[in-house]
């Protein structure tokens, strides 16, 4: 790659932040399609691409998953999210998987110049949100990414709790 | 951005394999701490960065990592790594940010003509490994993340296990 290039890369890696405002631009379909090919090339344990990812096209499921749940409620704001269902057999390796398509989903959206916010379903919230999305267990639907085109105030930098990083000096050590 | 460098962001993305054979060439240190300044700007659950990273400068150290483990054997033949060491005090959410940060790692090493491998630490292993590393519990030292120039051969194509991806078809469903 050049070195333009690669900048372009790692700028887009730096700049890419949880969004969580949308306005009501729908999402173009080769823009989620283009997602979606990014998160199907996803690394994962043993190459075993343990996710179903269900797109969250009807309106009324993010309305209500949005009222249903306290880390996901920016999916009711949302034109589409993708919720992602792990295999729920092993709690540890479906994280680690699932972190790692949800960090790429966040990445393509973002450089396409749109948003992505993910969120979580949590206890008692299973119940409702697995019934609306037909999810039976054991498999686990923990994280929907709501995606969207970002308000201009979702864009702005922000400052205040959860939006700074520490230096690296701070989390760096060598061996 | 323009459709240009979203393409190059996201064949960036697309393009990101696990790479475990590496040519002698060092790292050069420019390059390191660009993917350390992307792994910093990682999101992480109430952005609370719970990582510390080593720096496998050693490489003794990571010769008897790579012939301590059976999952990050490729360690010892990469020219330095990356160990990322979480809390250890909630399994599920140390997996789930540990593997995000784990894949910017990845697709800022390939960002940059690196090429990185996951590798695991398990079991009885973290004994060993742990104590090479200075690392005492509660504390979480299971992802070491080797980088290195990729060999040709590790660069070309390759088919059969673990190498294809599904077709979407089979693992996104519409709600």
């Amino acid at each position: 790659m050049t070195d333009e290039r690669s900048e372009t890369v790692l700028r887009a890696l730096r700049r890419t932040r949880q969004i969580r405002r949308f306005t009501d631009q729908p999402v173009d379909e080769a823009a989620l399609q283009s997602i979606l090919e990014v998160a199907r090339w996803t690394g994962s344990s043993m190459n075993s691409q343990p996710w179903t990812f269900i797109v969250l096209r009807d309106e009324e499921a993010r309305r209500r998953i949005g009222e249903s749940t306290r880390y996901a409620r920016h999916v009711g704001g949302a034109p589409t999210a993708i919720a992602i269902v792990m295999p729920g057999k092993d709690p540890e390796t479906d994280a680690y998987d699932e972190g790692r398509v949800a960090e790429r989903i966040m990445i393509a959206a973002s450089a396409l110049d749109l948003g992505a916010g993910i969120g979580w379903v949590e206890g008692e919230e299973h119940a409702t949100v697995d019934e609306l999305l037909g999810v039976t267990p054991p498999a686990l639907m923990r994280t929907i990414v709501a995606i969207g085109h970002p308000t201009e105030e979702a864009l702005r930098p922000r400052s205040g709790p959860g939006t700074g990083r520490k230096p690296l000096s701070e989390f760096v050590r060598e061996r």
